[in-house]
């Protein structure tokens, strides 16, 4: 299938490039999406590199009913307002045949109280907390949970926006202020080990100012990468949430004073969404690009063979090469992943399909590398190696494919990151006056400076649709560029310099 | 807390051991459990393993949604009748405030057609088959769901029985009898190469009898382990179910004949409930006992200090054993799992906690092996090395004690599965009438001759309350207590001897 450029349509560009390479598709079931198999092989590398680093920085993860009864969400009307209008509600918990032997619910078999299926988890996981927490003994609790999560969603989009999803989502307990605050900052930190080095985005960091923080939140740190189409996605967001569900839920305990006091908690998520992210910052008009540390195979190998005695004869002339791939490992530069990723290899045997079909199926893929071997191969000992970001193809010995592989694996992943940086900073604009700015925020990344009051972001928002990001961390700022500390609409003193930009 | 003997009463032995070592709760959502971090940190090791195992057996996972439409079930009345009677239906998708700031379902927010939390996948599932599936090359399709499931349970017990529980689901579609038998039969083997090497179990395989197959089934394949109170636990079936879904569902695929032709189906699942198996299995009156190879932490090390800078002297000193367990892997014996397990060790720096506290929690959990420092061990080189299953403790060198680690806790895995293995054997009797079959089934498994006519397997049932578990493989039978051929009952010819127990 032909993908439409990025220029002509931007949402069918995704689309087109979602379904060649075979990664999801609606359901049956209204506004759900089924996960295909390499759509699913990204999030599982995404969830297992998470998983170490979450574990390395003493994190576990637990799990929580699906369901959370009515009354639960009750005590926190913010709450319902921000996630549970639009949800799936359960009311009756039996299904009978009816006279005419239709399958029809059972009107006798209604619940007591209505269950709603977790439209997120705070509720639910805060009420076993108040049954574990009763002196500053029990703390911190450092949990993580996997969890489908339904919020009914009706202008879908795969991965991006869908009724069911799939996240993660930390709900950490502390007995200090200070606690919860290096909580909230250092896994913030591990966001962005993960963006840089696993998703190979660069995105900016920094606080979000106080009118755009989490609700109920003391801080909120955002993770803000630029997508292709220069708009930035909240790729990650770390809350200090204070005494706030606390206090909801009524969660006190002993502090080493022997006083009572209210327990700090500090949130976070990250969900399928992240796959949204990777396709919109990488892909290009022809197909889908994925940076190999979160790759569901790395390496495609495609013999050529007339019968099953060729096939057999190559797969012999392969052990050497597959056995050398079991045997290594990719390393990549972070500071909270200190486990190693196997290199993934598929020998495609299948007699069924035609080279050439192989070749475009693993291509739309974007497998980053490709190992073809014709029976002839076997006597000069050679392979040809393709490499998938360059397009460069090569006739080599199968000794050299071997040594090759890791390292070519490693090179991708940085031009990615490189590139994507690159693409960033190069479509960042430093300004110091409203008209440059108004004319820079139609498109790309604004750095500038503002007066620090709700009312002049909330203009500036009216007026351009562009929203403060983050107030960006020092080392994400160009120091030649701020001149000087003066808001761009008021004139006022600044404290900072901030980014502005369209999102989603 | 003391826990109960399992003399005196078995539930609640198994409620004290799970409540001790911290494993799950019941939440307050009726009917459902909480898995907490240690009862997790079982599952998550369990499904990595099975993870590498199926991918190395050609498996992909994927996800699927978590709704069923209610016109989905209605195409399988013998579904409905076995999984989707006492389910979860969701009616309504919104919830609102009304006059009285009370929060109630949106009665106008009613959903056109009800949805069923998945009691199990097939129909979902198959709805995307019927999609994918066109010609014999599509095929086949072998993957895997994980997935919450959700079925009314009552009489609840963590982990064995719960509204809500976490299983995994492979549904394959094949293009002939053979390739789907031949699948069936494998993975059959993946089971009980999971059950010995990493459950530490011993389980006896075969074929289930006629009238005892998964609804619809060509063949079902057991995996029968003995628990410790002699009853046998249904611990993972294997099915080849033919043409069955293909037909109901209507999914049909041109041969390589071209010829039009209904699609072939494996299923199988386990489910949280292995961990029950588990515990079942090795646990004893004192305490949790789990196999090393799914525990979720291998080493407990406990530093007693007096202040922070004892702590930091002991961490330095502790540097090279920790070492030692980062670069060391676990290695066990398996057709399937190529992979290595890490050495996970904790340092327990709780400073609110006494040692003795420690030292209790940490043998509660069963974590294999523990290393005490004291501040004076730091100068003579030694730490305190205790072995959990045989309570052996000795001070050795710091590095002894590096050396021992893995060879220990492969040989704890060892003796648990030759303990399981002998404990089956001692306790399973040959007999060649049906009175002494009377008296040795009240307790015991029984290995017996029956006519295969299924009138004598119901009686047997009956006046017995035992079960056929299934027709064992060769491999599981000692030959020399296999007498002669005749029906215990009838004295009919037999064409094979059959395991018989009392069941869950």
């Amino acid at each position: 299938m032909a993908i439409t450029p990025r220029a002509q349509d931007y949402s069918q560009w995704y689309n087109d490039i979602v379904q060649n390479a075979d990664l999801a598709e609606n359901s049956s079931v209204r506004w759900c999406m089924v996960i295909k198999p390499y759509g699913f092989g990204i999030r599982e590398n995404i969830q297992k590199i998470l998983d170490v680093m979450f574990k390395n920085t003493g994190h576990t993860n637990a799990y929580f009913p699906l369901f959370i009864p009515k009354s639960f969400l009750s005590k926190e009307a913010d709450h319902v307002e921000h996630f549970a209008k639009e949800c799936a509600i359960v009311t009756h918990y039996r299904l009978k045949l009816d006279d005419n032997k239709k399958l029809i619910v059972d009107p006798e078999a209604k619940l007591d109280e209505e269950l709603i299926v977790r439209p997120t988890s705070e509720t639910i996981i805060w009420d076993s907390y108040k049954r574990w927490i009763n002196s500053y003994r029990d703390l911190p609790i450092l949990i993580n949970q996997r969890a489908n999560i339904v919020r009914r969603e009706m202008r879908t989009r795969i991965f991006l926006r869908t009724t069911e999803f799939l996240w993660q989502e930390w709900h950490t307990a502390h007995a200090t202020y200070e606690e919860a605050e290096t909580e909230a900052r250092k896994m913030h930190r591990v966001y962005n080990d993960f963006a840089t080095n696993f998703m190979a985005i660069s995105p900016v960091l920094g606080p979000k100012p106080e009118h755009d923080k989490f609700a109920g939140a003391l801080t909120t740190y955002a993770v803000e990468p630029m997508m292709q189409d220069y708009k930035a996605l909240q790729a990650g967001t770390s809350h200090n949430l204070g005494q706030n569900f606390g206090k909801v839920f009524d969660v006190k305990f002993t502090n080493d004073k022997n006083e009572l006091d209210y327990v700090r908690w500090t949130s976070r998520w990250v969900s399928t969404r992240l796959i949204w992210g990777l396709i919109m910052s990488h892909s290009d008009d022809k197909w889908l690009v994925l940076p190999p540390a979160l790759a569901p195979l790395h390496v495609i190998i495609v013999p050529i063979f007339k019968n099953k005695e060729e096939l057999k004869q190559i797969k012999e002339y392969l052990n050497p090469l597959t056995k050398k791939c079991n045997s290594e490992r990719l390393k990549f530069g972070s500071e909270y992943f200190d486990d190693q990723i196997r290199i993934t290899y598929k020998i495609d045997e299948d007699d069924k399909k035609s080279m050439w079909r192989k070749f475009n199926e693993w291509e739309m893929k974007w497998v980053p590398l490709r190992i073809a071997v014709w029976p002839r191969d076997i006597a000069n000992g050679n392979v040809e190696l393709y490499r998938r970001d360059t397009g460069e193809k090569e006739i080599i010995t199968i000794e050299e494919a071997g040594q090759k592989i890791a390292p070519i694996l490693h090179e991708i992943q940085i031009n990615l990151f490189e590139k994507n940086k690159k693409f960033r900073e190069d479509n960042t604009y430093y300004v110091d006056n409203y008209d440059e700015f108004k004319e820079k925020i139609q498109k790309w990344f604004v750095m500038a400076h503002r007066d620090w009051s709700t009312e002049t972001a909330l203009q500036i928002q009216n007026e351009t649709k562009a929203t403060i990001r983050c107030h960006p961390f020092e080392e994400f700022i160009n120091p030649k560029y701020i001149w000087e500390w003066k808001c761009i609409i008021t004139g006022n003193n600044s404290k900072w310099v901030v980014l502005f930009a369209k999102s989603y």
